[in-house]
């Protein structure tokens, strides 16, 4: 991109970038099929006008993972009827990107403002199902705390590192 | 911000963060105050939720110019009660402050994607406006015919670079 310039893309472009547009979050509810009964689950997102791919595919490159998809389903369906522009998502959910190449990055390549906290909370959930803390009741309690939390400043704002 | 940890904000940051949330666009319309009957003025904003007002911030600090500012009129009257969050605004309005700082920061800090088309085409306008290429009817009509670029590319999609 912009490579006639000479100009590429770095780690802090993408860190600036996820600041303004990345979204961090777990899903965490009553799943029978778990064996303690609850299931966490948590994925990396990018949502950005369709024809603005280009950026979220910059952020695949520099991830080295994850998946772009166009959005017309859901509360997009339709959107054209709506007068919405359609939109693409680039989604990482497989715990062992999340906890290999995710995190890793955003240690590395920090972010900051209110991103920084979510990051924190979300690299401290990933990094304890990737070590199966939450195969004990304990350790399922503070994976549920730690999603609540995450949750809880995504919606709400900010709220303290725990 | 982050100074703890010895993490400062670098102007490709601040570049990766104005690809995702900021906005070059220019107001034009007539008004029969101005000579040719006609206004054009250029402005650069970025909205963020008003908890991350650290980030914005930090972009009013590097770019040297502009004001912050909590929005609650217009369409966000009464957010709280149509359950919206409290957002805030960066925006420079000033020419001389477009011209002489906004402009030169993004050549020398690189966008990508959708964003680096728009703010060529908005350097093109501030460039021209201050060098008061609108004072002629033809350096009007050429002013006018970037603005409406520039507006069809923030609304519609990607355009060809003019």
């Amino acid at each position: 991109m912009n490579s006639r310039s000479g100009f590429s893309i770095t780690p802090a472009h993408i860190a600036g970038l996820v600041v303004g547009e990345g979204c961090f979050y777990t899903e965490s509810r009553p799943d029978e099929k778990y064996t303690l009964g609850w299931r966490i689950r948590p994925a990396f997102c990018m949502e950005m006008r369709a024809d603005d791919i280009g950026a979220l595919e910059c952020v695949r490159e520099q991830l080295g993972c994850g998946h772009i998809y166009h959005l017309d389903f859901g509360r997009y369906k339709g959107y054209a009827d709506r007068s919405w522009h359609p939109h693409a998502k680039y989604r990482v959910t497989r715990l062992v990107d999340l906890y290999g190449k995710v995190v890793p990055y955003f240690r590395r390549h920090q972010l900051f403002g209110r991103k920084a906290t979510a990051f924190g909370l979300f690299a401290e959930i990933v990094e304890g199902l990737y070590q199966r803390a939450h195969r004990t009741e304990q350790g399922l309690e503070e994976m549920r705390r730690l999603a609540q939390l995450l949750a809880d400043h995504n919606v709400r704002g900010a709220v303290g590192k725990p």
